[in-house]
């Protein structure tokens, strides 16, 4: 199955030979140092993809001019949106370089802030790669469900999202391979940090500007279209639909790749910066995370091909399996890695208790947002929308638990066998597969588009259950997704957490004492405050939205006949100014790490990262799995229970649904983004603390 | 305007008299062994006050007769809950008895043991006052509106509710006093810290069951009257309307009352026990507590009087006053008090930052539930109902960032000036007033009760506006009264927490390490188990209750017509039995500390009980005041705005008010004790945990 990679395999074995020839010359050499091999072949690999989806029929004139306006709708915003991220990201350089030349000298400034660039423009450039992807990818699955059948369109949706995952995998390889590669053995290894601050702040700009544009777009045109006129969701005759989809695609794909890359390379980041403070096989220890990530990439790698094994089966089934296969493989080869480097079994252990805390979480998620306590919701139903409400809330506040004590599990063991630098390995072995969990992540949103392209374009009954049911698995694999992405910012947090206290010379960070505590309260009131923010924006930028549709709805009459075009452009542009225009603000996540660290001193920061992470977490789970699970019952009474669409049941659904939306899809993720950040911008201005 | 308490003023002399012999016989002495006297003097206050209510006429028959169904629905409850309370207060004494014993020996076990007997006595004993009171001068102010007058029925409806807040503040200085005088100069006072657990335990089934039952009764005979009916939530037709009055009772007066009871012997043993450890000056550092909140009786005592000449004023001005005077006074008298004690102006400071800090919370808390915000909520409306729920969440989370930044600045002037002491006397020195703030509490479901007893007995318009009018002030009142009740529950655990470490002999709680860490994130995890917990009865609770009123109105179609009567005590028969099943169960967060501090250890214990505090407080504040915004934007609405009753708002608001309540009656208040509860076992079984 791999041999249509021969020639790529021939470059990997060239490009290796030649490094341990160098190596032999001058440079004590390292199999970490093939990380850049690596990340190139990953990158390889992910153009070969790439060829071969865009080379699948794309369908008739219809479809392609929907998937165009999709296209557009979505290039469009990422080029705004990346313009910002360009002043932005230009701005922090020039500060960065000027706060640490001050404390550590001009070179050691100069190249955490290039480190910096570099970081954000390798995350941005996997959001590029993927969103084309995957906007290239909807129409041809649909097109594949029309002439192709199930198993063909299964293997183009998941394709087009492995782009995103292997991109994710193989920029993170060769950015964080190549800074290791530079300075690795050097005294200045903490620039790399800043590569980790770089991929922080697209992550930032991503989710809060992507997640705000999605909901704004989606979520208020859903409910004026279903709610109000009872046209489905994927109407072209509701202006709201293009953007809809444009939403789809940057939330699912490009905002949350960005949060997986920011994970996938703070923990790789943290792990080296805890090795680098070991005294007994520093290097060896520094090394691992690199070599982990790359022993995932190929696992990753052979996970993607196994689709074309498992095809056949139902989706979600499939894409399980493909995950399974990727982290067993990648615990397999760790496993004699570990023994070979000499290093310790429990460093083994701290790495498997990450990856199956992983998966772990992602069964919990499924259960809270698909299993028995969605139908808790439904049932709640029979006494109108508040009831919905009501339990959903308490659903979301349960599902919290679980996920957590796995999370506690996963530190237990790592620190237990592994000490601090198990945390944060623990981290990696989460992350190590991030080519397949980002893949099966990016599917989600191409099988939804293509859904939505059949539906407009009117392609049938048989091919429009088939993109239905691979929608289907792509909301049960979103909710994992999410739960995913929590649990490793969580882990990746608190080992950035552990990296700074290291880089802080921080002794111990003791409750007992006041500042401490009152460190501890602002940390926690943090992520109520941003998640508060994130949301209100939505709340302004949907009723504009809303009062728009209304408008056309109103203007022309013909919309509804569907004898005019609504203007969509209209409704993309709403949703992308109030995006763009309100995410300037969390910048303040930036400025309180440095307030109470200069104010307060170096352990209330700590204890501040600690309040923050643990608050953060909870509402993460919180917000994204009480999302999830009001989706679903609203989908459930949906598909034709409780009396289906237009009755009360399904009113009252649309509101827990409306509701959940903006909490699972904006405020939720924006807390995986804010711990890490603020862990980040911590690490990196250690030394101005000390 | 003290003159008629002649009496009592003479019986303080002559006891003071003859304990000063005594003293100078052989107990050596010292102010704080007035605390006894001085409760026993402010419960003959409140009997006096009772007398003086009870006076009052009572209305005509049809008033007596809802009068009498309200007092009687609330004593069922009362007395079912005090039964269950009574089995599980003898099986703690006894398990209390054998754990510390066994650790401490026979008779400190036995004492603490007694102490805790004490402690929940006094708290339901107080309990009992206040709804009696309660229940009394409910229909004693709607006569005072009928013929008396706005000012008369200020003036009866304040006094009941202070029987209430001086049964607390004197049950309080009586409980603790005793205790202090037995113990406070031997070598077991760490026995009076059964007390405190006492009225933890009591504030538990009070908040849970109360909580619950409150909800179930009211809100949703209020959604299905309102919604459904279209009739108003005082209509008698209505068969829960009944158990909503009892419940407004409940809920304000009982549980609100075991809570801060709570709360206020529980920073005084607070700062008792962290004084017991000082070095010098520890005995004057033991007995301040007790002095200032003798202070903070008479202080209160001089605000309830201050009702007689402010009475004329706009409701919430002149209880917002009275609050000034007492907070002013008890600040005042114990400058010169700490003066004359010799102990240092750092002292003073942290107790004024206490209360100054508990007055500020209460502003923010007005603002968030009554100001620009609800605004907000209020515009969402033209939207739906999704809209309004989005608003007000994000509205609930930014409320909780203004009241912690608060507590951290009482936190940090407390142990600037005063180390771990402080932030236990800033504890009591927002909670020293506790007899006028309990009483402004107890105020509200007085006035909520008599307009609904005016609109029930048919009293004319006249009198229904001056009932709205001091219910409408209740509402402002009620708010404020939550704030208050969470600020000083997150003092007084922490204050607790403090008395613990100290207890527990620990060194220092630092979170770099990971059994701590973990310790955080499970403390952390608890209050949202318990909110969900507490919330998913209500719905279930809720729907049985939903579907009897359905039941009854659909049986009996002279219900609407006002010809039959509704089958009320059914209803309240659901929701008391609903109520009381689901309380069993929090039970675990006695079962947390022990487990924690028994496997991890007590570092990781303290840590869990900081990470419990942290959480729980900023869950308290978003549903408190989250339900208050909701509540109050319905309230705008009803009161005709944008269409007034019965329009696309009002239903829209009703969803959002429907959904806030259980949130701000029964979890929300649930933390507050959840909180406390942990810590005060914590500190309590600390010898086990060395």
């Amino acid at each position: 199955m791999l041999k249509e990679y021969k020639g790529e395999l021939l470059f990997l074995v060239i490009a290796m030979g030649a490094y341990l020839f160098m190596a032999t010359l001058n440079i004590s050499h390292n199999y970490s140092y093939f990380a850049v091999v690596f990340g190139i072949f990953g990158l390889i690999v992910t153009w070969k993809l790439y060829e071969k989806v865009d080379e699948q029929p794309d369908g008739n004139e219809k479809m392609r001019e929907i998937a165009e306006s999709i296209h557009d709708g979505a290039m469009i915003f990422l080029s705004r949106e990346y313009k910002i991220l360009g002043y932005f990201v230009a701005g922090v350089f020039i500060l960065l370089m000027i706060v640490i030349s001050s404390q550590k000298g001009f070179w050691i400034g100069l190249w955490t802030s290039v480190s910096y660039v570099v970081g954000a423009s390798c995350s941005m450039l996997a959001g590029y790669f993927g969103m084309n992807a995957a906007t290239s990818a909807n129409v041809r699955t649909a097109q594949a469900a029309c002439d192709g059948g199930k198993a063909k369109a299964l293997n183009i949706a998941f394709n087009g999202g492995a782009i995103m995952g292997l991109s994710v995998a193989s920029l993170g390889l060769v950015g964080v391979g190549g800074l290791f590669l530079l300075f690795g053995k050097s005294e200045s290894i903490s620039v790399i940090t800043g590569f980790v601050m770089g991929t922080s702040s697209v992550a930032l700009f991503a989710r809060l500007g992507g997640g705000i544009y999605t909901k704004i777009a989606g979520v208020e045109s859903d409910l004026v279209g279903k709610d109000e006129e009872e046209i489905s969701e994927d109407d072209p005759r509701n202006p709201g639909v293009i953007a809809d989809n444009v939403s789809d695609c940057v939330g699912d794909t490009a905002d949350l790749g960005a949060d997986i890359f920011e994970s996938y390379c703070g923990s790789m980041i943290a792990a080296i910066a805890i090795g680098a403070s070991m005294s007994a096989m520093k290097f060896e220890y520094m090394a691992l995370p690199l070599i982990v990530a790359m022993v995932g990439l190929i696992a990753s790698i052979i996970g993607i091909r196994t689709i074309d094994v498992l095809e056949g089966q139902d989706p979600s089934a499939a894409l399980r399996n493909c995950t399974f296969v990727s982290a067993g493989a990648m615990l397999f080869v760790s496993f004699f890695v570990i023994k070979v480097m000499g290093l310790s079994s429990g460093v083994f252990i701290a790495l498997a208790a990450g990856c199956f805390a992983g998966i772990a979480i992602g069964f919990v998620t499924e259960y809270y947002t698909a299993g028995a306590p969605v139908m808790k919701i439904v049932e709640a139903n029979s006494t109108g929308g508040a009831t919905v409400m009501i339990t959903g809330l308490a659903v979301a506040m349960e599902s919290c638990a679980i996920p957590v004590i796995i999370i506690t599990i996963a530190i237990y063991l790592g620190s237990e066998f592994a000490g601090l630098y198990g945390v944060a390995l623990a981290a990696v072995g989460m992350l190590a597969t991030v080519g397949i969990t980002m893949s099966v992540n990016a599917y989600g949103p191409i099988a939804d588009n293509a859904d939505g392209i059949s539906e407009m374009a009117r392609l049938g009954q048989e091919t429009r259950e088939i993109t239905a049911g691979l929608d289907a698995a792509g909301n049960t694999t979103a909710a994992i997704s999410k739960g995913f992405a929590i649990g490793s910012a969580a882990l990746t947090a608190l080992a950035l957490f552990s990296a700074f206290t290291q880089a802080a010379k921080i002794e111990s960070i003791d409750i007992t004492q006041h500042k401490v505590v009152i460190g501890v309260f602002i940390g926690g009131v943090i992520p109520f405050f941003v998640a508060a923010f994130t949301m209100t924006p939505v709340g302004k930028g949907a009723m504009d939205m809303v009062n728009e549709i209304r408008r056309q709805f109103k203007e022309s009459p013909d919309l509804m006949e569907g004898t005019s075009k609504p203007d969509s452009a209209k409704c993309i542009d709403i949703s992308t100014q109030s995006a763009l225009r309100e995410i300037i603000f969390p910048g303040v996540a930036i400025v309180m790490p440095i307030l109470v660290g200069l104010m307060l001193g170096a352990e209330a920061l700590g204890a501040m990262l600690m309040g923050a992470t643990l608050v953060g977490v909870l509402l993460a789970f919180f917000m994204s799995n009480g999302g999830g699970a009001w989706d679903n019952a609203k989908k459930y009474v949906e598909a034709g229970n409780l009396g289906g669409k237009g009755s009360d049941a399904y009113h009252a659904k649309v509101v827990g649904d409306t509701v959940g939306d903006p909490l699972k899809n904006t405020s939720g993720p924006a807390m995986n983004i804010l711990i890490k950040l603020m862990s980040i911008v911590a690490l990196v201005l250690a030394p101005i603390f000390i």
